[in-house]
């Protein structure tokens, strides 16, 4: 085993390494972050997608796997405005989509695929006292979080900028992922334009771990030992990775999906999928609506025109349409079991920094 | 003086130290230059706007403050092609900020302010006898390049993506400077559409490394210890760093625009000064022109558009259209005669790396 020095949060969480395997909802699974977490990094959750009567049994079956701590991930946007109008225009701009597959138009006014975090997550969550619990978007109202933390939690918070950070600490949280434009998936943003909030990993740790008392986690574009220790350079008390783990059998990543990573030279920040701005592939999808951002239902009602097109393309085979969330480092992919992945990055890590 | 392992670059620069002050040729001076060089580190003098007749003259100022080598930075864009119909569509777009300021709206065809690297220049370069020469927006002919290394001098090509660094090596290039989405000022891509070239510094740099066998310059939201030695764990061989010496009172720099960085929380890519994606921080000039990017002139003869501008702005002691590059690391901004700062930065990150 590498000899690692401690930050803040190798204490705080009783980690071996400083690395956390990133929430991804649509990609993680209780086998991915168990095996994170027994080899001795912070495995984490996604359950933005999970419908509240499953989450219980979604905690049970990762505390089958380890008895480690886990970061359990919740999105807490603002609920969708239905907007009728908009949806026709959307069904509308997608026609030649929807035929080039095969399919129907979407029917109906759009549909949110999975709520913001309430009080019924709350519910479920505090008696399965979580160690550690994260949110994208913001933070859930002030009794929330104080709930979770008189029941244990630690709160991580994600910010974009500065501000976004100052904002989650005086809202609750106890440490900063501070997620760099690299980042593949969605952008935590929450405060302001997303235009004005993509700023590059390297720019934005040192400015937040400037800005804020408590630990910080660089999170973006991070690949391998070189970017964990660039981001211990930088000031970060650990690194999440996203995308390294999705070169990972634990990993729920589509074959055509993984095999893109390889070549995933051209990433793009997108609202096509979700409504919300996130990187993936640049493919036929993301074109189509480049030009017409604006247009796109509110997160996540957009889902209900992506999802179809999505599940085609991944039965024909196509990556036309194809969900593809990717960071900018994907080109740097190892295919590895989890914890073997995780050994390999804490020795080149640490054979840099010793 | 701190003590520093020794990269590539400090070993066939000569350098004391692995930063390079980047050229900036709108704030670069020979006193700037002069001072980093003196005190260890590389210093650039950026004569994209120098006139050819003034360029041994330059050449000879920079010489007679230092003696140790300095970086001569060239543009080799593709000359503009006329249209005089985007012309007037420009002027239009723009007749209300010509009015806000008080100016007759611009007359005549668009002309180039300054030309591309040509013959011209190498007539004058070559009995300089010039030491490092380095290019934005590809290289010239090989013609060129074979000529600069026979009489002696190192080339340095900008690279935004690891295709754009395969093909500076391919084509010449001894070095490749790495410029991530952060930095300031023109973004040296060359061969694909901008939205495709904006990569991260720290996913881009490792990316880089592994792809070409030659040493690798870091640039892009570098501005202290931190970030210096975050670079050299990512392999990099010596950082580049523009934004950082704008708070040297050695560099040409608008009052208004140096205030305007320590603050500068909103920076953008924007083609609205020049007709090339630059990044400055946002104003009424980049906002106005923001969802009209396609009907700007081609670069450089945007210019003749926003000169003026800029030129009124600063003489009202506003920053509406004020030309104001940044880096997104801008608000780490420290104001220090370059000398001090290069050996603060020299301190900090041989702290780090220690």
């Amino acid at each position: 085993m590498p000899h690692w020095p401690t930050t803040p949060l190798t204490e705080r969480f009783g980690l071996r390494y400083p690395i956390i395997q990133a929430p991804m909802a649509s990609a993680a699974t209780a086998e991915l972050a168990a095996a994170v977490a027994n080899a001795g990094g912070l495995g984490s959750y996604g359950f933005a997608m999970t419908p509240v009567d499953r989450l219980a049994d979604e905690i049970a079956a990762i505390r089958r796997l380890t008895n480690q701590p886990v970061n359990f991930n919740f999105f807490c946007h603002a609920p969708p405005v239905p907007d009728p109008e908009r949806d026709q225009q959307m069904a509308d701009r997608l026609a030649p989509l929807y035929a080039a597959f095969d399919l129907s138009p979407p029917a109906g006014p759009a549909a949110a695929p999975y709520p913001t975090f309430s009080e019924a997550h709350l519910e479920i969550l505090l008696p399965a006292l979580p160690t550690i619990v994260s949110f994208q978007f913001g933070l859930p109202p002030r009794f929330h979080i104080e709930a979770l933390k008189a029941a244990g939690a630690f709160i991580i918070g994600t910010a974009t900028t500065v501000e976004e950070a100052v904002w989650l600490v005086e809202h609750g949280a106890d440490v900063i992922c501070a997620q760099g434009f690299e980042a593949g998936g969605h952008r935590g943003t929450f405060l302001r334009d997303p235009a004005a909030s993509e700023i590059g990993t390297l720019a934005l740790v040192p400015q937040v771990v400037d800005a804020v008392r408590c630990p910080v986690i660089a999170a973006g574009g991070i690949m391998d030992g070189r970017g964990i220790a660039a981001a211990l350079m930088l000031g970060a008390a650990a690194v999440q990775m996203g995308t390294a783990f999705l070169g990972c059998p634990e990993a729920k990543v589509q074959p055509l999906h993984r095999r893109a990573l390889h070549a995933g030279t051209d990433t793009r920040l997108t609202k096509a999928y979700s409504g919300r701005s996130a990187r993936g592939i640049a493919n036929r999808l993301i074109e189509t609506l480049a030009a017409h951002e604006a247009e796109i239902p509110d997160f996540p009602l957009q889902q209900h025109f992506s999802r179809p097109l999505n599940a085609a393309s991944a039965l024909r085979g196509s990556t036309e349409c194809l969900q593809m969330w990717a960071g900018q480092g994907a080109p740097l992919l190892r295919e590895r079991p989890a914890a073997e992945l995780l050994k390999m990055l804490a020795h080149e890590a640490a054979a840099l920094l010793a």
